[in-house]
């Protein structure tokens, strides 16, 4: 007789949110599909030589020990130069404050163990990372929404939600946010800091594409802006070199640090010891800004052919975002068009994106998509966006 | 004005348990200090040339897959040569019962992400193994305990506890428990087994050191017992092969899966993707089981020079027990003996162990101490443990 597993769940297990996209994408393995649906950086830009060459020397020089058990705060000399690149930029910071985890997911992992008790409150922007979602979840989060216009996260609004209810941390992605690739202004920024300074409440800065930067001015980042000790900062490798390796480095406050290593160690004693040399030789040999600037040059174009194609092609009752950075944009349309009931039609057409209800935290967004534009190059772009505009135009009547 | 983080830790943080033992281990950095305390495999003898020559292979032919994201469930050839591999030993499974996970920690972590509600009861060894307490009772777990003899847990004492409380799983190490050493008798294998399916209970087997046997015969794992689909196994690669890569299989029923797979994407996407194609490659090559080989013929050497040692320099009132593999054995000092307070004399007398009352989950163990055979040679085994003696010695006035 087999086991009734379904009486033993906790009440985590109704709360596993979003496994829709996970459906979505198993329906789109077709490579005949263009998919515009994943968050995939260019497979064909990965420094590959650069990555064996760091591999054999590290193993080389310091093979037993990337062999053996590692600390859980990470690698010694990673955390230095992820310290030292952001002093740089203005971060008021030691190698004390950087824990290395595998990929900024379980950076949102470990802050949500330590911070959320079942029910609390996470303020979040509307849309939102939908796998920062599926974390939260998991510990039985409730969620507050601020939603994003052209300058992102509408702050104004902050006050009023920050006054009337206990909210545990705000988590946000402020520049090319995923889905919608808007930036938040520098004057939002600062509001930002200023309302959750008032109230006392933590910001999660989440900022894997910050760096990837194709027009306008850098703005500085909420933990450069914070001198109250009170902002937790992201920096994934995974856009800026490889999402493969898992190596993220998690920059938070002196007193909150011993705590997360705590749950770092409980999670999984520590991240990969050979994907964090990798990360550090990178760095250390200052192979990782010239790499940026060859993944800039490249997501430029294609984010460019993107808007062209959809300028030329979409009806004109479409609209979307015009992101400075990132992999993705962002696409409205026609009010009363669901983006999910047109997802099959559009597999059938050889195209795919996500819809954009997948992002938001409390139902919403219907007529949205998310589209990427970093794993196609021009040519299926532009042939993927024909495609697109011929279903959205066919569904219009 | 610093922030005040306290005021916004969730309920877990209170449960963030044995902190003594890092704090222990920090104490330990003096090279001059023979440590039985870690839990290390030895560093020479780990496989480098033959890591290297699969790394060096494996990026050439398929780097840019390395570098890309990679499914949450893992890599697809591995999951089948770990499949096969224990399908040869008996275990009723395929690759889709395989999940692979960021070391066993990770496996514990999920397990209980998706079992424990606050409050829930776990049953453990006592003693157990730590860092699992670590993960459980970050999940708000309570523990039930079951005490350890020379045969292993005590499965008479099971019954009663099963009816009279709601246990959501038994956690245990069957094949040379850490911290004890001990092997669960085949007899008591097949009791645990029935009467955890009598009562409904699930298992968590968690077996690091199973292929690691110097002495006596192999026996079956719960998991090949097994019939209904009840026992989830743990397949650690850290003590065959190397912890520092954090590559493990979960080997779990179909019907737990799926929510294993969710869990695991929550936690961190996925785990690092050269890793996995490093223990694929040592799997696929043959190349690890010559190499465990290699490893049982050192560490059964350890093992007996620290049993000699023992017999030699060890007062006649502490007995020991005598572990037919793994890397731990434990010691019972007398009566009354504080292993905690006898720590600090060990260290400036230039020995570490890891006091006992560490593993027992509700207190105990006072008297008790954890020692490692692995990760030192014989001539420094011997040399800790005269120093040990003098300390136990002299403590006994």
């Amino acid at each position: 007789m087999p086991f009734d597993w379904q009486k033993k769940y906790c009440e985590r297990v109704g709360h596993m949110y979003g496994s829709m996209t996970r459906k979505l994408m198993h329906l789109i393995a077709d490579p005949d599909v263009i998919s515009f649906g994943g968050g995939l950086p260019a497979s064909d830009l990965f420094p590959l030589e650069r990555v064996k060459q760091v591999v054999d020397d590290t193993l080389e020089s310091d093979g037993a020990a990337i062999l053996q058990y590692g600390t859980s705060e990470g690698y010694g000399p990673l955390r230095r130069a992820v310290a030292e690149r952001y002093v740089q930029r203005g971060f008021d910071i030691t190698d004390e404050n950087v824990l290395v985890t595998s990929g900024a997911q379980q950076g949102i992992d470990l802050v949500s163990k330590i911070l959320i008790d079942k029910g609390d409150a996470v303020l979040v922007e509307d849309p939102t990372f939908l796998t920062a979602l599926q974390a939260f979840s998991l510990f039985q989060a409730r969620y507050l929404t601020v939603p994003v216009d052209g300058e992102g996260m509408r702050v104004d609004l902050l006050p009023e939600i920050l006054r009337d209810n206990d909210v545990k941390f705000i988590y946000v992605m402020p520049n090319f946010q995923n889905p919608s690739g808007v930036t938040i202004s520098l004057e939002r920024r600062k509001e930002l800091l200023k309302t959750a300074q008032q109230y006392g409440v933590p910001i999660l800065e989440d900022d894997p594409y910050g760096e990837l930067r194709y027009s306008g001015e850098a703005l500085p980042t909420l933990k450069e802006l914070d001198d109250g000790e009170q902002v937790m900062y992201l920096s994934s490798f995974s856009k800026v070199l490889s999402p493969g390796m898992r190596v993220c480095a998690l920059i938070a406050p002196d007193e909150v640090m011993g705590k997360l290593v705590f749950a770092k160690q409980a999670a999984d004693l520590h991240t990969d010891n050979l994907a964090q040399r990798i990360v550090y030789g990178f760095l250390e040999r200052d192979f990782l800004d010239p790499h940026i600037q060859v993944i800039i040059n490249s997501y430029r174009r294609r984010r460019d052919a993107m808007l062209e194609a959809m300028d030329r092609h979409f009806p004109a009752e479409v609209s979307w975002t015009k992101p400075d950075g990132g992999i993705f944009l962002w696409v409205t349309l026609p009010e009363g068009m669901d983006a999910m009931d047109l997802f099959e039609r559009a597999v059938r057409a050889k195209v795919a994106y996500v819809p954009g209800s997948c992002y938001y935290a409390n139902g919403g967004g219907d007529n949205k998509m998310r589209l990427n534009f970093s794993a196609s190059d021009e040519e299926r772009i532009e042939l993927g966006i024909q495609r697109l505009a011929k279903v959205i135009e066919t569904n219009m009547g």
